[in-house]
């Protein structure tokens, strides 16, 4: 048994509102298939929190069945995504957007973002039909290795999007985490002119599940539940996807929760930065990548959770550590008094 | 504001003892992605309650999501699916089947349930690799017009099935309803040797959300949850499915919720029969299908909701009417009551 | 050895000037993947015999792969094809259709013809996002089992496509026999506002092989060329297939050779027809489907090559009969005075 | 009008032996779809040439349709290919092995050559169901930019495949120019115990059109023809690609070929090297990439038709000169004797 397991962020259930929620409204009977009143309610919840009143919104039950459905919706059969070699629909997701048909040409990056000389230089590069057309640049923030895009970079991108005929998607598994990160000057209704397409996710914030879908760009909007359903994301009980973003968004709790996970998060990094470690990147958000020598993850693996995200050099690796809305305080003091206590020890 | 709705069997939301299992759990620390200790338990209870000790099983979070990837993983790209015409893949999916390459072969049925001589049709018509060939059964049971296979038809199909070497999956997004039905001689535990695999339905039969695929054919069961993670299938809160199947499961619940779900359907049909109307089938489940008048139909309709299934003739219709767990006595005699009384006054 | 085989028409190689034409052009330097300059002329040639000159035309080298590849670029995901359940497509192509993702939706048909009423009928039953959308009729002309569309038949299917915002496309793998048949009253040039898309088949009317698409539809024209390299039907020597359209149309031949096969089968079906002899189906085209005793058929098997088709009752079968620009004359005598000898012998 | 074009190896038509072929056997009626005589024949030839008695032979028509094909037929739905970044299927097919559903992996080579470690490392990286599963290895022999794998290297290959539980797959499409190629010691022969399946290509060595698909593992044999026909391979006149491999392999015309289009590209290389330029890659094959000024690109470019590669440097460029066996001495010796001119004249 661990003391706590900094494993992930969706460790837990759903903070305890969310449920109750769902209790206080169970024998409501509703329309299927996210046709309900909590459904409708949420949606024009997330229309004026994200500053667009006439996006579409739509409920799912996860990031990868969000990613490849909105891509696949958005691409011709000989369309292409372009992303980051770190991009969770790159790596991660067991070849999912291939599976509905499409390329996703991949592009090498310091920091998991994107640049729109990188794009451009992928767009160059396909001239003709011999090769696959990139349509849609994909991006995540944060991104999966801590990093935060700032305004100013992703109004590059959109620009360089917008010449090429690209549509911008991102991917906001954690992007609560991200618009309320140490520095960050990106606010939720920013992407309304800066994005075609994003996601919300709950999953990873809060909710029991769910992510919400966002479609900005009203060319995109038509026949999107044909999508839905076809991918099987479409829940017979779509209420409980609803219910979630209601009790995220109606008092402020989505940036209330990521704000805990980034604080708990802070308090690690500055904790090991001032033992001296180091970092694979410069995280802002609630996902943290010390190097650590072996000896002290081996014992620190023995009273906490957590993932070696790859080795660094000999004798040291990398690892991840993530927080969450439920990570309390005391248990990132218990940690870091642990870290402290083996290295001495050893 | 309707009286009551005879939509379908998902328009409330868990059985409350299941909301509070989720309560209850919700601050322990799990693994994700159904690796999880409660995910791991339903499945032990499952195995027990199917008497197949090594079936492999899984959660997903809807029958269509778990139909389109075990016909998937079942599948060679020229391989086939045979079905019944009113069959949910066939008809009611989108095309979700087919999103994964592969036709669905369909047959026209007189109550929705194959036979094996139409099975064995299907297959003697295909002959050669100019038409794609037949490889898995697909089968609904209750089915989606109400009726349910007897353990002899159900014999019959997997003899059919395994002289042809072709896989036999039943859908069983109503399974507690068909196995519970009137005049019922199907066990759950009969379907350890006659079917391939199956899926048992939480959604229809009292959970929030969730379906357990059990694949009871070892050669099926390696790689499975690779299918599930490219499909977007694998929650991340993969608790959230197992728990919805330890209470369902962990003492007979999932049993005693069909039976009041078919009793209250039972009584709706004595109830009209007794009026004497007819019916589309001889449903035994809690889906049923009264041919009603027109205008009966549209003096119903003000205050129950319910849906028109198709015309009948001219002046009558079929109207679907179904039952839940969450379907009070009282409703079901408050509408009974309302039919004789628009009758005496039309 | 057979005296002669009426398997199909494309038994043979190819009529002999076009080969003459791959001899003489052998050596000269030209592009690849069809855009050499032979293909360029044969596009230019068939604008103008089709009375499209703003058409774009495309050489594949088969029928199933040009029904792939067009239907493929015409639907998004969740989109449908609707096609009589005898259509090449449904049935004799090994699920090509279904293996790019799109159900095709069949229709019971008498003779091999869609009419209007069955595809409004099937565009009334698809409601909502449960089902797929019909959006592409295919037919094929001449059809399946030998008939040709009137051209009053094609316009009724034309308007009733638009009404209902469905593409309109022909598979004229034996378009040449049609155009030319007893009665036709169909132009090649009416196809240009009549069908979005099409193609007129080399195969079976003299090329050694290719089928050229002709899009009408200038919103189905761009990017057509790289659905047509992802699919594996952009040949490096493109010219090859430019070379035969030449052949076929600079000077009638196409037309030529369609009305000898039709000369041929009808020769067959009058003498069958004198004997007594019934058929399946009205055919005015190169493949006549004459029902005949069994004794018959095997007496005939013994020295010439033909399909039976299916059981027509016991004691009779449908055999198929097919006649090209290779039947020469005497073998159609020879084969129905070896009728009569194998009548009076039995 | 150019003096000549090195474009590519597929500028003419076929090697005129092959053409008399078709004319000598067009009026004999054969089975359609690859049943005919002639393709039995030919698989024949190719099953003793290869040194495979046992090996199942297909034909068809293109190189994109046979790896897409072969490929899609290796793999299930999860399971992914791994290519070099230069592979044919990863940048120059549109996308169409993803169309069929399949991730590439790729990898960085300095020579097109994929290494054991290379491929080792990839597996190694993907260790769970969050990944795809890499299953085929892709190699191109000789490779996109010229070079060829020497029997060791192929031997170190097969065992880090076997090891791995990957297949090896070797697209041949320049097969003849690598076995062929000067310091090459890999014969025909070798293929067959080294890899599972290849494509022996004639289209790029003097067929009008062709591969040979040759699936020396036994297991995956059954059904290929299923694969064919649903991806619209399966010519309706498959004689014409058993006739273009009669002509090439029934007297060894297909290295003779190969010889001369090496020897000419040998020729190339020396003048030029000669001249004191560089190349791309140390090319042994039909396909040379030398480094060359670009005011002397501009003035070749007058009078000889080739593609620019890539940019090398500020003023100079990587271009693509091709060889076939219908390459004339006197056209390779004017070609240098301009190169000379152009360096005097600039």
């Amino acid at each position: 048994m661990y003391k706590y397991c900094f494993f992930n962020d969706y460790s837990e259930g759903a903070y305890p509102a969310i449920l109750e929620l769902l209790t206080q409204t169970n024998l409501a009977q509703e329309d299927g298939y996210g046709e309900d009143l909590f459904s409708r309610q949420a949606a024009d919840l997330l229309r004026q929190a994200t500053g667009s009143p006439a996006a579409a919104v739509h409920f799912v039950s996860g990031g990868t069945q969000a990613n490849l459905i909105v891509l696949a919706s958005l691409l011709k059969p000989f369309e292409a995504v372009i992303a980051a070699t770190t991009g969770h629909v790159a790596v991660h997701e067991a070849g999912a957007v291939e599976a509905t048909g499409h390329k996703i040409v991949t592009v090498e990056t310091a920091d998991g973002k994107l640049t729109p000389a990188q794009v451009q230089e992928v767009v160059d590069q396909h001239t003709d039909e011999h090769m696959v057309r990139p349509r849609v640049v994909y991006i995540s923030n944060s991104t999966e290795v801590g990093t935060a895009y700032t305004r100013e970079e992703l109004v590059g991108l959109a620009q360089c999007c917008r010449a090429n005929r690209l549509y911008l998607y991102l991917d906001g598994a954690r992007l609560g985490s991200a618009l309320v990160s140490e520095g960050a000057d990106l606010a939720l209704t920013d992407l309304a002119s800066l994005v075609d397409v994003y996601y919300i996710g709950g999953t990873k914030n809060g909710a029991l599940l769910g992510e919400a879908i966002v479609i900005n760009n009203p060319a995109l909007q038509p026949d999107f539940r044909y999508h839905l359903k076809q991918r099987g994301a479409l829940l017979a009980k779509g209420r409980v996807l609803g219910l979630q973003f209601i009790g995220l968004f109606r008092d402020g709790l989505y940036f209330a929760l990521a704000r805990h996970a980034n604080a708990m998060a802070a308090k690690l990094s500055n904790g090991l930065a001032a033992l001296g470690f180091s970092f694979l990147t410069r995280s802002t958000t609630n996902q943290i990548f010390p190097i650590l020598p072996d000896p002290l993850i081996a014992a620190l693996q023995r009273d906490y959770g957590f993932y070696i995200w790859r080795r660094a050099d000999t004798g040291h690796s990398v690892v991840r550590l993530v927080t969450s809305w439920a990570t309390r305080e005391e248990k990132v003091t218990e940690f870091l008094e642990d870290v402290v206590r083996a290295m001495q020890g050893s």
